[in-house]
C-alpha cells in the first residue's frame, strides 16, 4: 500500500513536472503533535515517528529522522521502497544539502508552502542558489492521492478558566500590545498554536495530547483578531471577546484578511513558527523576534505552580496505585506492555481535571526500553513477566496543569552489575544537575553535561537532551527552556529563569538489553544572591518513588544518599493522606530511607 | 591631551559632515594585537586595554569595553571628556544599537572599513537600516590629527623551519587546494596573519607578543601570492616560494591585485576576519566558510607537541628560578610588581630559543590581582612584601612554542578561611575540568562551568572563560577550541578534539581584596573507545608547583589529592634535572606529597 501511494506520488512529480518532492512531518503552526489532516509523511511512508521528512527525487525515496526512530523505522518500514538517511543533529534540515546535491541544475522542487515555515524555506533557498534550483508551492499535490484525507479539527473551543490560568487574557494582551508599543511597530502576529491558546486563555483538542486550538492571531493596538472558525466558539466566549476588541474570523480567512494589511506597516513575528504561505502573502514589514509569548508563557504564576504541584500529587497518587497493581498481577501472570500502559492511564482517568495522556506513554521492557521514542503496538507488543527491567515515561494533561515522569523498575531476579552502576550513575547525574547551582544567565547547554558526568566518565552517554520545559495543560515539550548538548535549539540556548518548570531526564540505553531514565520536573527557584551575582537552582515536584532495587549505594556519596531520603520523605508525606491504609504502606516501603 | 585629541576629532566630524565616528581597535586583518600603526583608539582615549571601541556622537565620546577593564579604564581615562560603557558581553558589539539609537534618521556614521570586518559592516547595516542611517569609509580621518602615526611594521621575516613547524608549506597549501577543489572554487583568501605565519612557515616581530607578519595570501590551484613587502624576505626565501608557485607581492598591492580576479571566479574566505575594505573591492564570488588553516593549525603535529612539552620545561625552569628568587629577595626587601615582572622575563630570556613574551605579563599584588588584565606600570606599582597574595600570569614565545601560565601564591602571613576556601575551590574546578571524560564532539560551552562548579555552589564565580587554544610559536589566544560561557565565540562552539593544546585557568576575584587563577596549558588526548562512542580528555603539560600554603586539605577528595600528588611528582622528576643542587631542594618542598 505504500509503495503504491509513493508510486502515485511519483506520478504527480511527473504531472507537475517536479524532479523531487519534500514532504514534512508539520502542519502551518510548527506544532509538535498535527492533526491527522496534516499527517502527510506518515500517509506516503507508514513510519509514525514525530520527526522525520520524506524526500522523494528520481532515483529514491528518502525519509531522514534522527537516532531516536532508527530502530522503529526498521520495524515499521523495512518492507517499503523508502531508504533510511540517519540524521546527525536533531531536526537538522540535513536532507536539503543532499537532495541538491542530487538535483541536477534548475531543477524543481514541489512543496506545500503551509507545511514550511519561513526559516525553513529561506534556508532550502539559500542550499540551492548555487544551481538555480526552483521552489513550487503545489499545496494540492497530495489531496489528488490522498482521497479521504481527514479534514481540519472542529471541536468546540473551551475558555480556559482564571482559576487554572492566573492571569487574564486583557492582561496578556496589553503585554503583548506593550511589545508592539516598544518595538514602534503595529502588529504582532503569532502562529503558534500553543502560544494563541496561552494568549487567550482558549483549549481544545484539535491534536493528539495537547488541547490545542488551530487557529492564527494578530494583536493589533486597538483590535484583536482570532483566526479560528467562528461557530467552534461558544456564543458567550464570542461575546466576551468582543468586550476586549478580540474579533473571531474564520481559519480560512487569514491569508485573505492578512494581505489586506496596509504595506506600511509593521508586523512583528516569530521566523521559526510562521509559516511561508502566510508570510508571502503578507506585504507588510516584518519584525522577526522571538514570540513574547513563548517567553511570557515560560515563566509560570503562582496559579500555574500551585496547579502543577497539584497535579503531582495527583500523578503520583494514581502511579502508586499502577505500580502496586503492576506488582500483584505480575505475580500470577504476564501482561504486555500495551495493557501496562492503556492500565495505566485507566488510573489517571479517576484523577480530578484529568483530559487525557500528554504523550503516548512509552511503556518498554528489557531491550524495548533502549528504544527511546518506543510505543507499543497494541496487537503483539512484548509480555512482561516478574522479573528484569521496565521502563515507563508517560504524563497527563490536567485542566490545572500538565506532567510527565519517568521511572524504570526492576521486576525481580538479580540485576546485573553492569544495570545497577549504570542506573546508579544516571540517579547520580539527576541529582547532579537537579542540585546544581548557577549564576542568572546560565543557559542549558552549559549545565546539560553536569547530568551526564557519571556516565562520561565510564564511556556511557545517552542520546538525548536532558530535559525540556512543560506547559501548564500546554504543550509536554514546551520551549524554550531545557537542557540539551545541541547549540541549535532553544532550549541550548535560553537562560534558565526562576519560576520555570523543566524536565530531569538523563538515561542510559543498550541496545536490545535495557533502557534506564530517570524523570522529575523541577520548578526553578532563586538560591543565593551574592557580590556575584544571583544564583538560581532547582526543586523536584513530580511525585514518586524512584525505585531503590537498581541503585547501588556503595556508588552514591553522603550528599546523595540524604537527597534520595529527602526527595522520598516529601513523596510519602505528600501522597501518602490520599492513599488508602494497603497504598500507604506500599508507598512507606518504598519510600524508607536508604 | 587626549581631549584635545578628541576636540580635533569632533573638528574632523564637522568637516566631513558626520554624526558620529567608530573607531575600533583592530588591524585590518582583526588581530588580537595590533601595530602601532593601528593603535588608533589608544591614540584618541589613553585606554591601553586590548578590547574597546571609542564611540563618537554629538553628545558624547563613549568607551565600549567588558568587565575585564572596568578598572582600568577607570585608572587610565578618569580624566577625560570620556564616558565608560560596560559591555555585557566581552567583543559583542553592543555599542552599535546604542549609537544608532542615538543618532536621528539617515545620520551618516564614518569608519575606516580597513579596520572593520565584513560580519562587523554587515552588522551595523542591519541594525542601522530601519533608520536609513548611512556608512561612510574615511580612512584618512585620523591621519590628518594624527600627524607623527608609526607608519607599517616592516622587519625582516624569518623562515620557521620544518624542526619547529613539524610541516612543510607545501603540504600545506596543498591541503588548502584539496579544500578549494572540494568546493568547487578557484582560491582562498587568507587575511588573519596567523593563519598566514603557520601557512607558510614565515615569522617576524610586526606586533607585540607574537611573532607575526603583516600580509595577505591568496592561494590559488596553479599559484599562489603572498600580499607582503618583498624586500623583507631574503633572496633565498623568495626562491624558495617561488619553486612552489608562491608569488611575494607588496603589501600594499593586494587591493588592486585582488581587484584585477575574474568576476566568474569563486574565493573562499573567512567571513570573520577579511576586512571590508578588501571585501569591497573584490568582485568575484565570495563562498564563505571557517578558515580551514584555523582548523588544521590547532590540531598540533608531533613535532609541534613535543616542542610545546620542552617548552614546558624550560618555562618550568625559569619559574623555578624565578621564584626562589622572590622568596630570597622578599626576605630583606621590597620589590614592585613592575620589577618582578621584569625579572621574571629575565629569567625566561636564559632559556634556549626564547624570543620575548607571549603577552604583557600580569603580576597584581593583593588586590591588583583581582583586576582581570591589569599591567603594573613601569612607574608607581604596587610594592610586594614578604605578606599576603601575589598573582603572576605569565608566558613566553620560544621557536618550538608559546607559553602560558598562572600561579597564585602566599608570601606571608595567616590566609584567611575565606581566602583558602576560595583557592581550593578553584584548584577544584581545574583538577574538575581537566581530568573530565567526553565524548567527542563536545563543544567547549558545554563542560567550561565543570571548572566553576565548586566556586557556583558558593555563590562565587569569575567573570571570564576558562581557557582558550594556544598556538606553536604562535598566537598566545589562539582559536577555535576553548572553554566559555558565551555562545557567540567559537570557543564556545568548538568541539574539541585530540592534539590541539588548550588553557584550563578558573579563577576567583575580590575587588581590592584577592585575585585567584590556576592555569596550565593541557594536551588533548583519547581516552576511551566504547559503543557509545570515542572519549576525549586532557593531560596537563605546564610544570610548575601549584602554591599548597593556600590550599585547605580538607576540603579535597581523595581523589583530589592523589591529582595533586601525581601533578607534583611529575613536575619534579621533569624540572630536577635541569637544576643546581638548591633548587632542586627547593622544588623537592615544594612538590611534597599533601
Amino acid at each position: 500500500m505504500i509503495n503504491k501511494r509513493l508510486e502515485s506520488l511519483r506520478q504527480q512529480m511527473t504531472n507537475y513536472q517536479l524532479d523531487a518532492v519534500i514532504i514534512p512531518s508539520s502542519d502551518p503552526h510548527q506544532s509538535e503533535y498535527v492533526a491527522k489532516h496534516w499527517k502527510v509523511r506518515e500517509y506516503f511512508t507508514g513510519f509514525t515517528g514525530s520527526a522525520g521528512v520524506l524526500v522523494l527525487n528520481q532515483n529514491e525515496a528518502a525519509l531522514w529522522t534522527d537516532s531516536r526512530y532508527f530502530l522503529q523505522f526498521e520495524d515499521e518500514c523495512k518492507d517499503y521502497d523508502l531508504n533510511l538517511h540517519k540524521q546527525t543533529i536533531p531536526h537538522a534540515p540535513e536532507h536539503v544539502q543532499w537532495l541538491c546535491d542530487s538535483l541536477e541544475e534548475e531543477a524543481v522542487i514541489g512543496v506545500d508552502f503551509f507545511q514550511f515555515s519561513k526559516a525553513q524555506i529561506d534556508y532550502i533557498k539559500e542550499v540551492s542558489h548555487s544551481k538555480k534550483i526552483k521552489l513550487k508551492n503545489i499545496p494540492n499535490l497530495v489531496d489528488e492521492i490522498w482521497k479521504d484525507r481527514p479534514t481540519l479539527p472542529s471541536f468546540p473551543v473551551d475558555i480556559h478558566p482564571l482559576e487554572y490560568s492566573g492571569e487574564t487574557t486583557a492582561s496578556k494582551i496589553e503585554k503583548v500590545q506593550n511589545k508592539i508599543e516598544t518595538a514602534k511597530a503595529d502588529y504582532y502576529l503569532f502562529s503558534s498554536l500553543d502560544e494563541i491558546a496561552w494568549l487567550f486563555n482558549i483549549r481544545s483538542k484539535d491534536v493528539d495530547f495537547t488541547p490545542l486550538v488551530t487557529s492564527y492571531a494578530l494583536v493589533g493596538l486597538e483590535k484583536t483578531i482570532i483566526f479560528c472558525d467562528r461557530n467552534r466558539f461558544s456564543p458567550s466566549a464570542i461575546k466576551a471577546f468582543s468586550k476586549l476588541a478580540i474579533e473571531v474570523l474564520n481559519y480560512d480567512l487569514a491569508i485573505s484578511e492578512l494581505q489586506k494589511l496596509d504595506v506600511n506597516k509593521k508586523i512583528i513575528t516569530d521566523l521559526s513558527s510562521l509559516n511561508y504561505a502566510v508570510f508571502n502573502a503578507i506585504q507588510s514589514k516584518f519584525l522577526f523576534q522571538n514570540s513574547i509569548a513563548r517567553e511570557l508563557k515560560a515563566i509560570k504564576n503562582e496559579i500555574e505552580i500551585n496547579g502543577s504541584k497539584n497535579c503531582m500529587v495527583k500523578d503520583g497518587v494514581a502511579l502508586t496505585k499502577f505500580f502496586i497493581w503492576l506488582e500483584n498481577e505480575l505475580a500470577s501472570r504476564e501482561i504486555s506492555e500495551y495493557e501496562i500502559g492503556k492500565k495505566l492511564e485507566s488510573f489517571r482517568q479517576q484523577q480530578d481535571l484529568y483530559t487525557g495522556e500528554s504523550f503516548a506513554a512509552i511503556v518498554g521492557y528489557k531491550g524495548n526500553g533502549a528504544i527511546i521514542h518506543y510505543t507499543a503496538p497494541k496487537e503483539g507488543s512484548a509480555m512482561v513477566k516478574n522479573e528484569n527491567i521496565l521502563l515507563v515515561d508517560s504524563g497527563a494533561q490536567y485542566k490545572d496543569g500538565t506532567t510527565d515522569i519517568t521511572r524504570t523498575v526492576w521486576l525481580g531476579g538479580t540485576p546485573t552489575e553492569e544495570l545497577k552502576t549504570a542506573y546508579t550513575s544516571v540517579l547520580k547525574g539527576y541529582i547532579a544537575l537537579e542540585q546544581l547551582q548557577f549564576p542568572k544567565g546560565t543557559v542549558g547547554m552549559q549545565i546539560d553535561a553536569f547530568a551526564r558526568f557519571h556516565l562520561w566518565q565510564q564511556g556511557l552517554d545517552y542520546p538525548h537532551g536532558t530535559g525540556h520545559g512543560i506547559g501548564s495543560y500546554g504543550m509536554v515539550h514546551e520551549p524554550p527552556q531545557g537542557f540539551t548538548t545541541n547549540p541549535a535549539t532553544s532550549s541550548g540556548r535560553t537562560a534558565h529563569s526562576i519560576n520555570q518548570l523543566t524536565t530531569i531526564e538523563p538515561g542510559c540505553y543498550k541496545k536490545g538489553v535495557f533502557g534506564i531514565r530517570i524523570e522529575n520536573i523541577v520548578l526553578s527557584i532563586a538560591k543565593q544572591e551574592t557580590e556575584y551575582g544571583e544564583f538560581i537552582g532547582f526543586t523536584p515536584i513530580t511525585l514518586c518513588p524512584i525505585d531503590r532495587k537498581l541503585i547501588d549505594k556503595t556508588l552514591l556519596t553522603t550528599t546523595e544518599i540524604e537527597w534520595y531520603n529527602s526527595y522520598h520523605k516529601m513523596v510519602f508525606d505528600q501522597l501518602s493522606p490520599m492513599l488508602k491504609t494497603n497504598e500507604k504502606e506500599w508507598l512507606k516501603r518504598m519510600c524508607e530511607a536508604l
